[in-house]
């Protein structure tokens, strides 16, 4: 009887149409922001929908991610520390080989073999490889991450992170700077001249300062600082550079080294703006692999690329990689270079926004729309986005200009099937011909194909655990 | 005859219930933002409205501010630099005698008597004060500034920094950190200490590595990159000082310095948030000097509070203070602080924001709101309010998330009256008594006074002038 006797109240799903309406006689309207899914199988969405496991599996999933630490315990040659066979290199993405392997992944691949000395000129380096006389292993195999090409190799030094709640390791190699650097697929002399002062210098300075140093440093603190200095972590690590270089200076300074030596180290660090990534990443790392493993939950632990597919992994699935073919950015560019330049996505790096920071954070780094294109409009919107895609708000990584709002953290395979939005990624560019080096950067989506495959894997695990 | 057979244009001024009510009916209505003057003398607000020196006299005031640019020099001690006579102490803010003076110049003044030797104990250094056995005059009337109590003694060091475009030099002495330290007030034994090692160990290792640089450090250079980088530039420098440290490190461990002195003065950088503001506001004081002695600009050239009055200059009216009595920030306090222990507004920091940075550029610093106060929205709303006090949008300033907007530079004393807004300045709060510290952290505004005489002085030159 209260229904005809007093006002309406309706309830309004889809477009708006209706509501406004509604709005403009008068009417209170309460709307559901409904749309159909985006894409997945009905029978997948529903089952995924009605799995009992999921809520539950996905905020414990989360909650690991959330809970995670990380703090910088050594640097250490990756021999050492990877176990690496001799004549094995580890590289970003999902597993490839070099027949399949694109310009940049091939330059890194080349040069790595001629700054091991397992080969002497380019040409021999590429009969080398073509002929499968160096395997090929993915980064994320071994507990480790690469920016770019991602190709690391025995002799280059390796950071080594643990998470003081799980005991988990992760590791990563040391960032070169920008331009014509090994994992943007440059091999040039300048390249190898600089890997082997890494090497015979900034490593032993670095591992020796680090160890000389009462505190760890806490890279997850460095880096939930960074969003509340305008830095979103992936593309724009400048605050986070800076930090590092602060918490190692003093250490670096009393390490027993030419000060020529030190002076090198420091302006190295000083230089190069990206310096923090490659702690960033394993930072992530650890905290997604903390939620490996988790049945029924529909959260991404990984997403990253080889320069000719991206892949992702989930909590739910293991280590099963579900891939499609890599998109090529699309962004600002250095120098002369162009769209025709640029290669397709490549790296480990998308591991930041599958932690809930990089292109998930851009509305804390208004400025990187200046480095990866886009307005800054563009870049609060995507961060708001985002929040439709994950899991929860991380009250670790806050987002000032948005109130202090956590990050958007968790990416929920079935929140991107509904809705049909892919999550954003910040990236640099590789030149897509072996030996170019980095051509810009900007922005770039997944492929929907790894999560529609990922959506039925879990679909038919969920109805085998039924 | 088209004004009745067309739908009227309507241009609404004021208030806005007739402009609303226009628009429920369908016309087009254009809002002139009008209110009535904030304050002033009709008569003044009307001789300086019509003074056609104004405009031309305000552009090139304006643009020499943004014109100057600012490079650290020289790290010299004060007692070389600016000539001080001994027995001289320099404060922050407009002229002022012991009498006058509140806890925290007080203190600071006592502190730099033991300091320099001039006195075995705090009572006779008071005593050595109240007798006038000490002369006293503004940093400003030095080319110097000094953030807080701005106490400047002898053996000091100041930064040298020198504008290349017109080769004018501004000084400011070195940051101490926060908390117990003599520009808040305090003159304890820790105090006094870190003060005698700024001077035997950190000014010794700045000067030789400043000079040894070959490239002067481009402080406006760094100013400018810290608004992309969450700092405002006068209570948030952390940006700053980590670019500082950047930039300085290399040439500081090249020192001939003990490595554990070096490594001393690389942990004081680094664990002092605060210390490029030393070098920020001299960088402010060089621009604003530049615009000295324009006849017909109403622009503000000094804002500066000596913890008991509130001091404006413009550059319309030279060397002049107008002063009122200094208001007390409202903020955040520190451990069991409150209200009661604050001091009135006191130091020359607030040359920030007569520069158009610090709380006018409050949008580029969200999360400084976490310090100071306030929320996110009211830090976008100060720095809108604040681009209709002031004559130009700096484009060297620039702030991300307003689309890169240019900061809000040069603050008409015009404008200022027609609003009625007053300036918005971020401040530190020092304990009212003698000897505490730093309080806290908070917003305040100058006292309308200093503007209404301003307003009245620039007034009867513009009659005199006509």
């Amino acid at each position: 009887m209260n229904l005809l006797s007093g006002p309406p109240t309706v309830v309004a799903a889809g477009v708006d149409v209706f509501s406004t309406a509604l709005r403009a006689q008068g009417a209170e309207v309460h709307e559901v922001d409904w749309r159909p899914p985006g894409f997945g199988d009905p029978a997948d969405l529903a089952t995924l929908a009605l799995d009992r496991r999921r809520a539950a599996a996905n905020r414990a999933a989360v909650e690991r991610v959330m809970a995670a630490g990380s703090q910088l315990v050594d640097v250490r040659p990756a021999r050492e520390v990877l176990g690496l066979a001799d004549r094995t290199l580890l590289h970003a993405g999902p597993p490839i080989g070099w027949d399949d392997a694109s310009g940049p992944l091939r330059g890194a691949l080349i040069g790595a073999c001629l700054f091991e000395g397992w080969a002497d000129t380019v040409e021999d380096a590429e009969g080398l490889l073509a002929s499968g006389g160096v395997a090929l292993d993915p980064c994320h195999h071994h507990r480790t991450v690469g920016p770019m090409a991602g190709v690391t190799s025995p002799s280059m030094w390796v950071y080594c992170l643990e998470d003081p709640v799980t005991g988990g390791q992760a590791f990563c190699n040391l960032n070169e700077g920008l331009g014509k650097v090994l994992r943007m697929g440059a091999y040039g002399d300048e390249v190898l001249t600089r890997l082997r002062w890494m090497r015979d210098v900034l490593g032993p300075v670095l591992q020796a300062a680090v160890r000389s140093t009462a505190e760890p440093l806490d890279v997850k603190a460095v880096l939930a600082q960074m969003l509340q200095m305008g830095d979103e972590g992936h593309n724009r690590n400048r605050a986070g550079s800076l930090m590092t270089l602060r918490e190692l200076s003093p250490a670096i300074v009393e390490v027993d080294a030419p000060s020529s030596d030190i002076a090198a180290v420091l302006r190295f660090i000083g230089g190069n703006e990206h310096f923090f990534l490659n702690l960033g990443m394993p930072t992530a790392k650890l905290a997604l692999d903390a939620a490996r493993d988790v049945p029924g939950s529909t959260m991404v632990t990984v997403m990253s690329r080889n320069g000719t597919e991206f892949g992702i992994q989930t909590a739910g699935t293991g280590d099963r990689w579900f891939t499609g073919p890599a998109n090529t950015p699309v962004g600002l560019f250095l120098g002369d270079y162009g769209p025709d330049d640029a290669n397709p996505d490549i790296g480990d790096s998308a591991i930041m926004e599958t932690y809930g920071v990089g292109g998930f954070t851009m509305a804390a780094a208004p400025a990187i729309v200046r480095f990866v294109g886009g307005t800054v409009p563009d870049a609060l919107a995507t961060t708001e986005r985002m929040y439709q895609l994950t899991l929860a708000e991380n009250p670790a990584m806050q987002v000032p200009i948005l109130g202090f709002r956590g990050s958007p953290t968790g990416i929920d395979v079935l929140a991107v099937a509904r809705t049909g939005w892919l999550p954003q990624i910040n990236t640099g560019m590789a030149g897509r011909v072996a030996g170019t080096g980095q051509v810009g950067a900007g922005l770039v989506q997944p492929p929907q194909e790894c999560f529609e495959q990922a959506l039925a894997a879990l679909a038919q695990e969920a109805r085998a655990a039924a």
